[in-house]
C-alpha cells in the first residue's frame, strides 16, 4: 500500500481528470518520440538497402526520402481533419468503426495493439544498442538495460501520462534543437561550399558498387525508408489525453511532431549526399549510424556531438513512451465496446488505465527477455501496421464524407465553414491520403513478406478472432443476466442454516448465536479427521454441546442446534460438506441453504504463514460447485476489533484532496443517502 | 488438479495410513542413506586433515577411526534402548522434551531442522560434485542437476515415504552389496599378503610430510572424521514411519545402518593403511576420493569399479532423502506443541507432512542457488548440531532413567524384564552414550569455531527465538478465542442489510429477495463513477427501482428496500462503503450490519481475465476493516447451474478407494447425521 503511494503518488479524484490533460508542450514528449525517433532510423534503413549501390546510391537517397516527405504531408492533412472531424478520438478504430464496420475497426485495433507492443521492445532495445555501441563496457548488461527502462517508463506513466510528458520533454527538446541547430549548420556549409562542403570528421569511404540499379532495390529501400514514417498516427489515437480545447493542442502537437520529422529528413537526405555518407554494416565492428557520421562530420566529435547523439539516444530509448500513451487509450476503447476484458476499461489511481500499461509492460519485456534484448528482427513486423492503420483510417475519412455528402442536411450544422465544397476538398486530401498509403501498403507487403511481414499477416487475423470471441462471451453474458422482470417476491420460509465448527469458542459462539437469528433450522457441523488422526476436538465438543449450546438454546425457546459430525476420510473439508448440501437439499426442497464460516481475520502477513487458511479454501470450493440455493456468509472474528475511523483516514491519507466543494458534495452524499426522512434516493 | 494427481497419485484416505508405513527393508533406504553416505566422507575428511603428515598419517587413521566407531557403537545401544523407551517417537525433541525441559527441546529442534536442511544442500551438491568430477562434461549444469535432483527428491517424497524407500532400494542395496564384497575382497588380500597387499592400479604416492604429529592435529582430524557418524539418529526421529511392530522394524533398520556403516568405517580405516592410499587435494587437477583410490587398488577399473563408485554417486546424491523422511516429521510434533505453524501437522494428500516438505525444498534449494550448487563450505556447520542432539538425547535418557529409579513402583509395570537392574544398566549405557558424545561435542567445537561453527551456534539460539515466538502467538490466541461461557442468547432484531449493486439484472433481483427474507431493513447500494467518468448504470438502475423493486415489495406488503447511490470520487468501492457502514452503525446501534455481494461465479480460468474482481477485493476489505457488528453474505450466482453430483463424482476420482468396510461407515455417518430423527449426535 504503503509502496504504492511512494512510487506512484497519491490516488487522484475524478475532478482532476482535466487538470492531468496534456497541452502541446507535454505532448510532444509524451506522443512524439515514436515520430521524432524514427528520423535516426528510416534513413538508416532506406541507405542499408542501397548499400550494394555504392556511391550511387547516395543519389537515390534523396528523391526516396522526398516521397516518403511527400507521403507525410498527405498523411498530416489527412490526420489535421480527421482529429477535426472527430473531435474526441480520431484514432483509427474509431474512425474505422463508425464508418467502415466492425471487422475493419478491429482489424485497425489488432494491428495498432500489436505495432504498440513491438514498438515498446523495438523502440527500446534499438535505444541501448546505440547506447551500447557507444559505450561497449555495458555490452553485458543488455537485457537489464532494456528491462530498467521499460521499468522507468511503467512506473512513470502509472504515475499519469502528464508525468511522462514532463518528464521526458528535456530530452525531447534537446534533441529537437540540437539536430536542428546542427543540421541548419550543415546545410549552410553545403551551401557556401557549393554542395561540397568540407567534413570536418571525414566518414569512412563509400563501399564500391557491386550491383546494379533496379527498380525492385529503389522499392525496397522505399519500403525500409517508410519506417520513418510510424509514430505519425499518434496523436489521432490520444487526442482524449489533451487539455481542453483538445482540438487545438491535439492539431499543435501533431503539427509539431510532422514539421519537425519532415525538417529533419529533408535536411538528412540532403546532407548525407552533400557529405557522402552511406549506412555500415551494423554486424562489422566500427559501425557507426549513419546520423553520427553525419554529426561528426558536420560539427566533430566535441561536446556538441556528445550532446546530440546523447539526447538522440534518450530519444530512441523512449520513443516507448508513445506507446504506453496510446495503448491503454485504444484498449480502453476497445473494452468499452466489449472486445477487451473489462479491466482494461478501469481508470488507476492516478487516472490512467493502469491495466493496459501493466499489460503492455508485461507482453513487451517477456518479448525483450525472449530475444535477449536484442530485437532487431522484429522490425520487419513493423511497417505493415502502421501502413494498414494508415490505410483504414483514411479510407474511413473517405467514407465519412461521402456519408456526409450524402445526407441532405449540413452532416455538422454546429460547425460552420463545413460547406459541401469544403466537404468535397475534404473527401479528395483524405482519398489521396487513402491511395497513397495503400499503394506504399502494398510495396512494404512484397517487399517485406518473406523478411517476417508474413508473421503480423497471420498475427492480425488472429487477434481479430480473440477480440470477436471476448464480445461474444460478454454478449452471451449480458443476455444470461439480464433481468427484464420486476423483483419477484413470493412468501419464503427462512434459509436451513449450516454452521461450521472446529472446536466450542468464541468464533462458534458468534456464528451459532447469528444462524439462530436467520432460522430455526441450525445444523452445527464439525468435519473429523482432518489432520489424518483420532479427532479429540470432536469429543470435546461432542461433550460441550448438550449444555452449553442446546440447554440455553431449549431455555431461550429455540429447537436446539445439532452438531453433526462428519468424517474426512481423505482429509478434506469439502468432500463430506457437499454430500451434506445434497441430503439437506434433498430433506428441505426450495429451501436456500446458508452455510455460516466464522473466520478469524488475519491483518499481519506473517499471520498468513500460521494459519491453515481452511476457510478460505472452502469458501471457494462451496461458491465454485454449491449451486444456487447456497449462500455463503462470513462471520469475521478479530483478535483486536478493528478501528472504521482508523481505517477510512488511512484511505483518506492516500488520496489527493479534491477541490472543496468536492468534499462537500461527497459529504452531502453520504447524509442524504442514510437520513431516514424524504431521501430515499440521492445522487 | 489433474497434474497433482499425475504426478503425486490419487488422495490416499485416513484408514490406508498403516499400510502406507515401513518396514526395515524400505526403512534403510529411506533413512539410512545419510548415514551410510558418511562412510565415503568421513574417513576422507579425517585423512585430508592428516595430510600435512605424509605417510606417518596413515598410522593414525585406524586408532581414529576405531575411537570413532567405538562411539558409534555407543550411540548405537543408547539409540536401541532410547527406541524401545518411547515407541512412538524417540526422537532427540521429545526425549529433551520430557525429560530435560521445553528450552532443551527447542533447542534440539533448531539444532535437528539446521541439520536437516542443510544436509539436503550438502548432500546433493557433494553427489552432483562426485558425478562431475567422474563425467567433467557435466561441469557447466552443477546446478541443474542440483535442482533436478532435489526435485525428484521432492516429488518421490511427497507421494509418500513408502514410494522413497522402494524407488531407492535399488541403489542402496547395490551400494552395500558392492562396497561389502569389494572391502571383504580386500581384507583377503591383504591377510594373504601379510598386510601388505600389491594394488592393481596403484594409488598416486603419499606425499611427504611437512609438519609434526601433534595432539591438536590428531583432535582435528577427529573431529573431521566424526561426520562419519552423521544420519545414525535419522531412526530415532522417523519411528513413527515404521509398520507395527514399529519397535522391531525400527530396531532392525537402526541396527542395519549402524553394523553397515561400523563395517564399512573398519575395513576402510585398515585398507587405506594396508594400500598406502591418502586423501588428495580437491582442489589440484587428477583428484580422486579416497574410496575410489581404493576401490581401483583393490579391484582395479573394470566393471566393477564402476558399478561400485556409480552406487556411491547415487547413495551419496539421495542422502538427502534421510532429511526428507524425518524433518517433515520433526516439524509435526513441533507444529502439534504449537512452536511451528498449524500448516506443517496438516497430513497431505499421500499421508505425508506436504508442507513440511515444499519448506525443506524451497529452503535446500534457496541455498543451492545461493552457493551456485557447491556448499563445501556448509559441512562445517554440520557435525556441530547432530552431536548436540547426541548429547541432548542421551541426557534426556539419563534423565528418564533417574526419574525411572527414583519412582517406587516399577516405571513400565506392562513391560517386563524392566526391573532396577535392568534400568540401571540403561542409565550406564546412557550415561556413557552421552559422555562420550558431549567430549566429541567439545572437540568439534573447539577444532571448528572459527572454520564456520559459529554460524550454527549463533543460528540455534535464533531458531529456539523463533520458535518460542510462535508458541507464544498461538497461546495469545486460545486465551483470546476460547469460550467457558455457553451459547449467550438474547432477543436480538434482525441484521440491517445492505445489498451492493451495480444494475438492475438477476445477481440484484437474487440479492434483494434474499434480503428482504432477511430483514425489514434493507438498502441497495450502488457506488457511481466508479470507471472515472458518468454513471449511466446509476441512472438506469434509479429509473427502474421505483416500478421493479418499491411497487412489487409494497405489493407483498414489506417495507420497500430503499436504493442509496454513493459517489467514488476515487474510483474505490470500499471507502465510500465504509462510510456508509460507519453512519448506519451509528443509526442502528447494537444491530448487525448483513451486506449482500452477489458474485458471479466463475469456473474457467480464462473468466477471471474478463472480469473486474471488485467483489473479491471488497470483501476482503470489508472483512478486514468491517468490525464485528458486520457480516458478509456471498450470494452465488452461475452461468451454469453447477452440477453437485459431477463435482462429488470428481472429488472421488482424485481419491484412492478405502477399503469396502470404510465406505460403509462413512456413508453411515452421512446418514445418521442427516437422519431427523433420534440421531442429534453422529460419530
Amino acid at each position: 500500500m504503503s509502496l504504492a503511494r511512494v512510487l506512484l503518488g497519491r490516488i487522484l479524484p475524478n475532478a482532476r481528470n482535466e487538470e492531468r490533460k496534456l497541452t502541446a508542450f507535454e505532448g510532444v514528449p509524451a506522443m512524439g518520440l515514436d515520430g521524432l525517433g524514427s528520423s535516426a532510423y528510416g534513413p538508416e534503413a532506406a541507405l542499408t538497402v542501397l548499400i550494394p549501390l555504392g556511391a550511387a546510391g547516395l543519389a537515390h537517397v534523396g528523391p526516396i526520402l522526398g516521397v516518403i516527405v511527400g507521403l507525410l504531408l498527405i498523411l498530416f492533412a489527412s490526420y489535421w481533419q480527421t482529429i477535426a472531424a472527430y473531435p474526441s478520438n480520431g484514432g483509427a478504430y474509431v474512425v474505422s468503426r463508425d464508418n467502415l464496420g466492425r471487422t475493419a475497426s478491429l482489424v485497425a485495433a489488432a494491428a495498432l495493439m500489436i505495432d504498440y507492443v513491438l514498438n515498446v521492445a523495438v523502440g527500446i532495445s534499438a535505444g541501448v544498442g546505440a547506447l551500447v555501441s557507444a559505450v561497449p563496457s555495458l555490452h553485458p548488461y543488455i537485457l537489464e538495460l532494456c528491462l530498467g527502462i521499460l521499468a522507468v517508463l511503467t512506473l512513470v506513466n502509472l504515475r499519469g501520462t502528464l508525468d511522462a510528458g514532463r518528464l521526458f520533454a528535456l530530452p525531447t527538446y534537446t534533441f529537437v534543437a540540437s539536430f536542428l541547430a546542427l543540421l541548419a549548420l550543415g546545410v549552410a556549409r553545403a551551401i557556401a561550399a557549393d554542395g561540397a562542403p568540407q567534413p570536418i570528421m571525414a566518414p569512412p569511404p563509400v563501399p564500391a558498387a557491386t550491383e546494379p540499379v533496379t527498380i525492385w532495390l529503389l522499392l525496397r529501400a522505399f519500403a525500409s525508408g517508410c519506417t520513418a514514417m510510424t509514430g505519425v498516427e499518434a496523436v489521432s489515437n490520444g487526442v482524449g489525453a489533451f487539455k481542453e480545447p483538445a482540438l487545438r493542442h491535439a492539431h499543435r502537437t501533431l503539427a509539431a511532431i510532422v514539421v519537425l520529422l519532415a525538417l529533419l529528413l529533408v535536411a538528412i537526405g540532403a546532407l548525407v549526399r552533400a557529405y557522402g555518407i552511406s549506412a555500415m554494416d551494423q554486424a562489422q565492428p566500427g559501425y557507426q549510424s549513419v546520423l553520427s557520421q553525419l554529426a561528426a562530420a558536420i560539427a566533430g566529435r566535441g561536446a556538441f556531438y556528445h550532446v546530440a547523439i546523447g539526447s538522440l539516444l534518450c530519444v530512441l530509448a523512449l520513443s516507448a513512451n508513445t506507446s504506453f500513451v496510446d495503448f491503454p487509450r485504444l484498449c480502453r476503447m476497445v473494452a468499452g465496446d466489449g472486445y477487451l476484458p473489462r479491466p482494461f476499461a478501469i481508470v488507476g489511481r492516478r487516472l490512467v488505465f493502469s491495466v493496459g500499461i501493466a499489460y503492455l509492460t508485461l507482453t513487451a519485456g517477456l518479448l525483450l527477455v525472449a530475444f535477449g534484448g536484442i530485437t532487431e528482427h522484429l522490425i520487419p513486423l513493423f511497417a505493415i501496421g502502421a501502413f494498414l492503420t494508415f490505410t483504414l483510417s483514411q479510407s474511413g475519412m473517405v467514407a465519412h464524407w461521402r456519408k456526409a455528402l450524402r445526407s441532405p442536411a449540413p452532416a455538422r450544422p454546429e460547425q460552420p465553414g463545413r460547406s459541401r465544397a469544403h466537404m468535397r476538398a475534404h473527401l479528395a486530401i483524405n482519398l489521396v491520403g487513402a491511395s497513397a498509403t495503400a499503394i506504399a501498403l502494398a510495396v512494404i507487403v512484397a517487399t517485406k513478406l518473406f523478411e517476417g511481414a508474413w508473421i503480423t499477416l497471420l498475427a492480425i487475423p488472429a487477434v481479430v478472432l480473440l477480440l470477436r470471441a471476448i464480445r461474444g462471451y460478454y454478449d452471451q453474458l449480458d443476455a444470461r443476466v439480464r433481468d427484464g422482470r420486476p423483483l419477484r417476491l413470493a412468501a419464503r420460509e427462512p434459509p436451513v442454516v449450516i454452521v461450521a465448527t472446529e472446536r466450542w469458542n468464541r468464533l462458534t459462539d458468534k456464528a451459532v448465536r447469528f444462524a439462530l437469528q436467520l432460522s430455526r433450522e441450525v445444523f452445527a457441523v464439525h468435519v473429523m479427521a482432518l489432520e489424518g488422526a483420532q479427532d479429540e476436538a470432536a469429543h470435546a465438543l461432542q461433550a460441550r454441546w448438550a449444555t452449553d449450546v442446546e440447554a440455553p438454546a431449549r431455555a431461550a425457546g429455540l429447537p436446539p442446534p445439532r452438531l453433526l459430525l462428519l468424517r474426512a476420510e481423505y482429509r478434506r473439508m469439502h468432500g463430506p460438506l457437499l454430500e451434506l448440501i445434497r441430503e439437506l437439499q434433498a430433506q428441505f426442497p426450495g429451501r436456500t441453504l446458508a452455510i455460516l464460516l466464522p473466520e478469524l481475520i488475519k491483518t499481519r502477513w506473517w499471520q498468513y504463514l500460521l494459519h491453515t487458511h481452511r476457510a478460505r479454501r472452502l469458501r471457494s470450493r462451496l461458491l465454485r460447485s454449491g449451486g444456487s440455493r447456497l449462500v455463503l456468509i462470513n462471520i469475521p472474528w478479530y483478535l483486536e476489533e478493528p478501528d472504521l475511523d482508523a481505517a477510512i483516514s488511512e484511505e483518506a491519507a492516500a488520496q489527493e484532496a479534491p477541490s472543496s466543494e468536492e468534499t462537500t458534495a461527497q459529504e452531502a452524499n453520504v447524509q442524504e443517502a442514510t437520513g431516514r426522512e424524504g431521501a430515499d434516493r440521492a445522487e
